[in-house]
């Protein structure tokens, strides 16, 4: 594995992650990493599309790898079969299943390549070099031996790569979790030095709040890390939240930007490179629909509860997000916690017996809640966002079922129902209309 | 690679393996490959019929190793998406496009034998040792390392692995060509030491002709190595004919049989282990619509052509079958060959350009041909087939475009339209009906 660049990922929080790791020294110049999402590539007509861009960028003379998603619903499509085969599928064959997706759009890219006239190798994760720890779906890239994509580049071919997936230990494919090839994208042109990583979307880059609620949010010119990466964790998909944080810890410059047209996009920058006026704002408003809660009702409230029901969850490689637990009364208590829809039937399995062994009185899910944030750096040296929030949110007749807050972000647990008009409301209450 | 088989394939034709290789010394009573062709898999209710079957083979205390196809039509639509995209794919990435479809079907059916409550391992042909030779599409087998699939047995798993495909030497994905998936099983049960290896299809065994063209077709109990070869070779597609040719060189008993009931099916022997009377017969009639016929007319007659034109075609991997050279008029002659329709437009282009420069007048090619062929071990000692073929083609009415001969086959090239009519008419002319 020589010259292989540790990217030591195995923690989510940033500020845990290992800095003290081999970085390129010489950054080459001119090379770029463009990575295309599913609805980029959703057709063939599509990736032709995509194909004519990277071959322009590589006529320009600038060295290009491109990273590929599954095409459109590929991936979703596949997961439909395999539950048609089996309610809950395997990880392992799970994450085999899924990897085809990225394969074949990958192939078919590099094909139509070829009819631009350029030279281009389709890549699998393994081929790329990808390697990631043995968790089999949301796996973890380890690390990235660079050598077989520095060979194509050097031969003056355009690397085109699987995004999404990995290789084990054990010889066997992982995935890397939904978003995932946004993360394959930035490590990889992290690994091989490049100037820096494209997000090439069906958006024009990161706006201040999903354009379809809101018809008056703006597109951002720049956003900090930070912010990205707190909007991801927020549920908007515009970049995955593991991209964002490597990006951050390896400074890898990333933009995200439109696959249709040759339109700016938003840079990412380090926070200390915003314009000092920016700073001081809420930057966007965030929603995601992906959140079911699970509460466990009237648990003994005694030491060692939360391990004993977090443990196993995390053991399955469940993503806890916002967790609430009551104050006690009478000694005992509820605990809440949501989690991604497609986790809930898997959860509630792992979740139900650990309650009963306690003594819980029941536990209760819902999969139609949401989460709706306000991000933004300026949240951190000024008080009374969250007031205005709270406040914007009556107003607007939503009933905020938990809250959670981080630095610089304020998430409010809502019924789906409600997102339209939350987003809406706090959009106009912290002015983000304005430039 | 300790462990592994050499087996030796990189000669299509029998006797010229190498057959000093290590083979397994000693059987392991009880341990069956089977493989389930694309019609078998088609759906998930399908896969889940078949995993129910490997599932009771299983519990019966049998050691299983299954090889699944392509579910369907799966690898007609990946090869039509690519060619959306360029009219001739690249075959290094066509290869790692198709290989995706095998690999779909072992992760879904190891996920319906998790169901069944069975421990299943789906295995990629790279994850099974399946090493290729540098071809990518139609490559040959070199050897198996079957120490991951011995693991898996080991464990009390069934191992699942996706035919069609291997890995080269360059750490690329290889596919086997069309049928690849039933070498891929003779293979591996040649290199784990199986009892036998069962091809299951969604016919009940190997049959005097085409039932869907002849109703009085009977299914065959016992057909040899020899004979199945030459049946492969002339277009029936019951069986791959490297799967024949592998299973003769190492005598793997091979049952082609029914998936979808347990009827006996037809076993595949040497031919001194057929019943004496069995021997004097035409066996079976084959036909194959899969016939392009070009032609290079006027070529000037002189030492080499051949070469010049034949020496590119091979280089480019493409099989020439009957090659027709007329007697020479005026010191010009005609060549007509045939290829695999698929193979038309490349082997055009390849051949063009050599007749131009070799003074040739035109060349022509018709896509719509096809073969008739009567098949069978009787033939060697026995003389008059040729005349009571050919007499009874004339009788109805079907106009013999060329003829090439083995030892235990002739085969008439036909234009389609007259497939059905000329099948009919040498099954009753042979008497095939008749047990």
């Amino acid at each position: 594995m020589e010259g292989a660049v540790l990217l030591c990922l195995s923690s989510r929080r940033r500020g845990q992650e290992s800095r003290g790791t081999t970085l390129p020294s010489v950054l080459v110049p001119g090379l770029i990493v463009q990575k295309y999402g599913g609805s980029s590539v959703a057709t063939t007509d599509l990736i032709r599309n995509v194909a004519r861009r990277l071959a322009r960028v590589h006529a320009s003379g600038t060295r290009v790898v491109g990273v590929v998603s599954a095409m459109g619903d590929a991936t979703d499509d596949l997961l439909a079969v395999a539950k048609r085969v089996i309610a809950d599928p395997p990880d392992r064959e799970l994450a085999l299943l899924l990897s085809t997706g990225e394969v074949v759009t990958a192939a078919l890219m590099t094909m139509a390549l070829r009819a631009e006239g350029r030279d281009a190798t389709a890549l699998t994760g393994f081929q790329a070099g990808i390697r990631t720890n043995l968790v089999h779906t949301k796996a973890q890239i380890v690390d990235i031996d660079p050598s077989r994509i520095h060979r194509e580049l050097d031969a003056g071919a355009i690397p085109i790569i699987a995004g999404y997936q990995g290789w084990t230990d054990d010889q066997d494919i992982a995935v890397l979790g939904r978003g995932g090839s946004d993360t394959t994208a930035v490590a990889v042109a992290v690994a091989i030095g490049a100037d820096r990583c494209e997000i090439l979307k069906d958006v024009d880059g990161i706006f201040s709040a999903d354009p379809r609620l809101v018809p008056t949010a703006r597109k951002l010119d720049l956003i900090s890390y930070e912010e990205i990466l707190e909007l991801a964790l927020a549920g908007s998909q515009v970049l995955h939240p593991r991209a964002a944080e490597l990006g951050e810890t390896y400074g890898m410059p990333i933009v995200v930007r439109s696959s249709f047209h040759d339109a700016e996009g938003t840079t990412i920058v380090r926070g200390d490179a915003m314009p000092l006026e920016g700073r001081e704002r809420v930057r966007a408003i965030a929603h995601d629909y992906d959140v079911a809660r699970i509460t466990i009702v009237a648990v003994p409230d005694r030491p060692g509860i939360a391990h004993a029901i977090f443990a196993p969850i995390e053991a399955a490689a469940i993503s806890v997000d916002v967790i609430v637990q009551n104050v006690s009364h009478r000694n005992v208590t509820d605990i809440s916690f949501t989690v991604s829809r497609t986790d809930l039937a898997r959860t509630l399995r792992i979740v139900e017996p650990v309650a009963r062994g306690m003594g819980a009185s029941e536990v209760t899910s819902s999969a139609t809640m949401a989460k709706v944030s306000i991000v933004g750096s300026g949240m951190v040296a000024n008080p009374g966002y969250a007031a205005r929030m709270f406040g914007a949110l009556a107003e607007a007749g939503c009933n905020i079922v938990s809250i959670t807050t981080s630095e610089i972000r304020i998430t409010c647990l809502v019924d789906e129902s409600q997102v339209p008009v939350a987003v809406r409301a706090l959009h106009e209450a912290f002015r983000l209309d304005l430039a």
